[in-house]
């Protein structure tokens, strides 16, 4: 795939970090060039041409970039997935395992109405932790979870496999 | 202004949010609609109909959101501020003072070129603490700041005074 070639050729390597042993793919690349930009964006909202969606999800702080642009892109709602203390409205949470300890996200509880449909987006695919309990999260609205758009899927993590219950999706994959 | 005073009454105010005392300014019922959503972009985009922009700067989280989608609108470069530690290149740091303690912010070194002019875009303009070391992480890359431009400013926090060295704008006004 041409386009997804070319915004590759663009994101930055940088070993170890953020810690030793870790390749970080890094997207600031894409975003610091308007074209590319822009480029990123139609190859995110080529995968949505044939989901009925209401509502496009996003986990701060990168999602926010990708989701927010998205939604607008697409002309649907945006809802925001904040770390725990970060959103001022009556919340649900969920909590859900790290490396070591535990991480809580939350979402708005007016966030989508019941039966929305909702698409997950985030900038990378890792272990999907972080999805699958966003996943949980749009269960608690009663969302309809139309599943989760990535724009890089680390493949050798198998984070697809801990989010499978709905499609998966990624514009680029290493 | 029919367009601002229409967003201003979908804003929510949380009272006591983040502590005892403060009135919070709830963005999240502008993003899950997707008119007011649109509305919103379109309010801000106008503001920077006369100005010569190359990029926009903007602070996680919340200012990813407003940043994000008007540099996608305008067609520019997008420039992420970070805490430190989250950037994974090169950095330009800048500490500031809180209420309680300091803050730092980071920029990526290669974020613009020397010479290009930046708009500074977030949500909410306080104090103008942030804002103002964002300026100074801009004068450190050398680049041109066009100014900052908010959704809200809230005028009884005077943060005007603190980043009036460019010119600044705001959609709605507390």
């Amino acid at each position: 795939m041409k386009a997804a070639e070319k915004l590759k050729a663009a994101i930055r390597d940088i070993p170890d970090f953020p810690k030793k042993g870790i390749i970080f793919k890094d997207i600031t690349p894409l975003l610091q060039d308007a074209r590319l930009f822009s480029e990123t964006i139609e190859a995110l909202a080529a995968c949505c041409r044939d989901k009925p969606i209401d509502a496009i999800a996003c986990v701060e702080a990168r999602g926010f970039v990708f989701g927010a642009v998205l939604a607008h892109t697409l002309n649907v709602g945006l809802v925001l997935i904040r770390k725990k203390g970060k959103l001022p409205y009556a919340t649900h949470q969920v909590s859900y395992d790290l490396e070591y300890g535990t991480d809580t996200l939350e979402v708005h509880q007016d966030a989508v109405k019941a039966g929305a449909s909702v698409l997950v987006v985030d900038d990378v695919l890792a272990t999907g932790g972080t999805i699958a309990a966003v996943y949980r999260l749009m269960e608690k609205l009663e969302a309809k979870v139309a599943g989760a758009l990535f724009l890089i899927e680390l493949s050798f993590l198998h984070g697809r496999e801990k989010i499978k219950k709905y499609p998966v999706e990624a514009v680029i994959t290493y």
